[in-house]
């Protein structure tokens, strides 16, 4: 049995058909796992990002789906990439970079519009372009709706600046318990191992789990991305530092 | 392996627990995938429209079962329709006819409560009545809990008004990315082919694709729906236009 | 084929890769149904409620993974309970206990971190403790990961106070309609009879189905769960009087 993973930021509907095409056309026994159909609209480094924390989890040979394509219409490829044990299909944006790059590209495909017999809309190629491309990954004919291409465009997840212990980097995911997810690593955490941050002025304590602060209090931990993730413990700290998806500083105070 | 869709506004919960008596009365291999469970509460007309544009794209024989029932535990009818690839469950309140109907109704059956050997409540038959009846068409039983009838409840789902270039017409869907997608078909656009809409006072130009404006820009553009969708290029139209569920009025200028 | 199901309070992403690592480990045949993702975060009652109320529609022999868990990291255990009929897996904080105590607690044991060879996140149990779990239970090797023990933290559903008329009792759930769902229980009801209730000054009418009133009105019923709920038909109860998850106060009129 088959698996293909899907990672929209379609919200509540358009991976439903998106389903129904690839059950129509590579066969009701695909298992298909939606890993989030609620990426933030257009934000790739968003998808980019939990693409990266999910794919790995999922069993060899998963064909992994991702659709978050502000230039659908557009002149972007859309790209079927090969990797040590994965499969990829998306937009070529970035977003599949640093998932298939870390597992090992083998191949890029560029699916060629001009080798595609059906009717395909201007505005959803998740239905008309990824989805149906899955049967022929999974079927090993990739040749007939795509040709060989050398190159992806990339994309850096984690990159940030760090001038002493002055920390710039991104805000890369909020999650439902109001966690702010920023994409700075653990490596670079461990080399400073800092005893608290410094954030809009608050001392927050740099702890390793949640229990270690009263509820109602914050903190800043490395999440399960093993990334430095600013919480509040049983709240929600997105909410109350009023932060959204954009650049963020602090200072390790070591 | 039988393919079971389910469509409903229901939102978070409900839909699991349907899913459950599915497995447990026709088995666990069948294959159960949201279109979606997110209809606005009682919004018929968006629950019809939805269906309209999946239900096609599934195997032959899949079971669609649609739940957006204001009338639950009133007078309406609970049924079945056997159509010429599909079955669809769900009340008759017109959720079920676009779609049924323009894949050819062949049998409607009225499901009798009288027939039926286990508890019903009086809120949630998407538990106690439809998923159950799923089983029953699996196995082609329908007739254990079902009667023929003669008539479905009927809903048109294309009605609008067109006074010379004057448009009203109706929202039947906004999407996770603010796409304020109308009932005008691209039939009648293609009719009139317009260059541009006027809309709230604006002049917003009819494209093909979303790449054909700036960002930030509003365009029209006929979408996956083959109707007629205003947008905000990587915006939100129907945030910025203040666009909820109901009727819109625009001008085609040609 | 093997039912696994999830009620989690993680909202739009992390039961995708939890969904990854039951594939893996257990096997890509497992068929994974969520229940629901979208539990408050942190309401240990509200997501005992919805589990309870969701269990025993599924088959037999169904892996019921529960993870809603303030004191990750901290020094509640991760527990795995084999039931009369079922098995569940989650923290030991009351979450699992009103399901598994009526279908009849058979084991109880408690996962052993020691026991555990791959690395363990300190916020994410549910993708390292939880989901890995699930394989050891299908395979009838639960003895690799975990000890017996004797007891299971406790949790009650239905409690709530009754003097005369006046109710004191629990909203336990709002659902996507608004309608404010209490814990008082359909027996306690129907020893009294009452034909409607004092709400906020409001006389609200007791009846058996939304239709007895006229749409936008206020009714209370016995919903889906067996308990109390308040409705404002085809409207949103919750908004309109304001009601999140609390205790909640009215009086029975006879």
């Amino acid at each position: 049995m088959s698996v293909v993973t899907l990672l929209t930021d379609f919200g509540d509907f358009y991976h439903g058909v998106m389903k129904g095409v690839i059950l129509s056309n590579a066969g009701v026994n695909v298992k298909i796992v939606d890993i989030t159909n609620s990426i933030e609209p257009q934000n790739i480094i968003q998808g980019a990002f939990l693409l990266y924390n999910s794919y790995r989890y999922f069993p060899r040979g998963t064909v992994h789906v991702a659709v978050v394509d502000p230039e659908v219409g557009g002149k972007r490829d859309a790209i079927i990439v090969k990797s040590k044990n994965y499969f990829f299909v998306g937009p070529d944006n970035g977003l599949l970079y640093p998932s298939c790059s870390e597992d090992g590209i083998e191949e890029i495909w560029r699916i060629e519009e001009s080798k595609i017999t059906w009717e395909i809309s201007e505005t959803f190629h998740g239905r008309d372009i990824f989805a149906p491309a899955v049967a022929y990954v999974l079927n090993n004919e990739i040749g007939k709706i795509a040709t060989r291409k050398d190159r992806i465009k990339e994309l850096e997840l984690f990159s940030y600046k760090i001038e002493g212990n002055r920390v710039k980097c991104m805000v890369v995911y909020i999650d439902e318990f109001g966690n702010i997810v920023t994409n700075l690593r653990k490596e670079e955490l461990m080399k400073r191992k800092p005893r608290y941050i410094i954030f809009r002025g608050e001392k927050i304590p740099f702890v390793r789990t949640y229990c270690e602060v009263e509820v109602g209090e914050p903190l800043a931990l490395i999440g399960s991305f093993n990334t430095l993730e600013i919480s509040i413990r049983n709240g929600n700290a997105s909410k109350e530092f009023g932060i959204r998806y954009d650049h963020i500083e602090f200072e390790l105070g070591e």
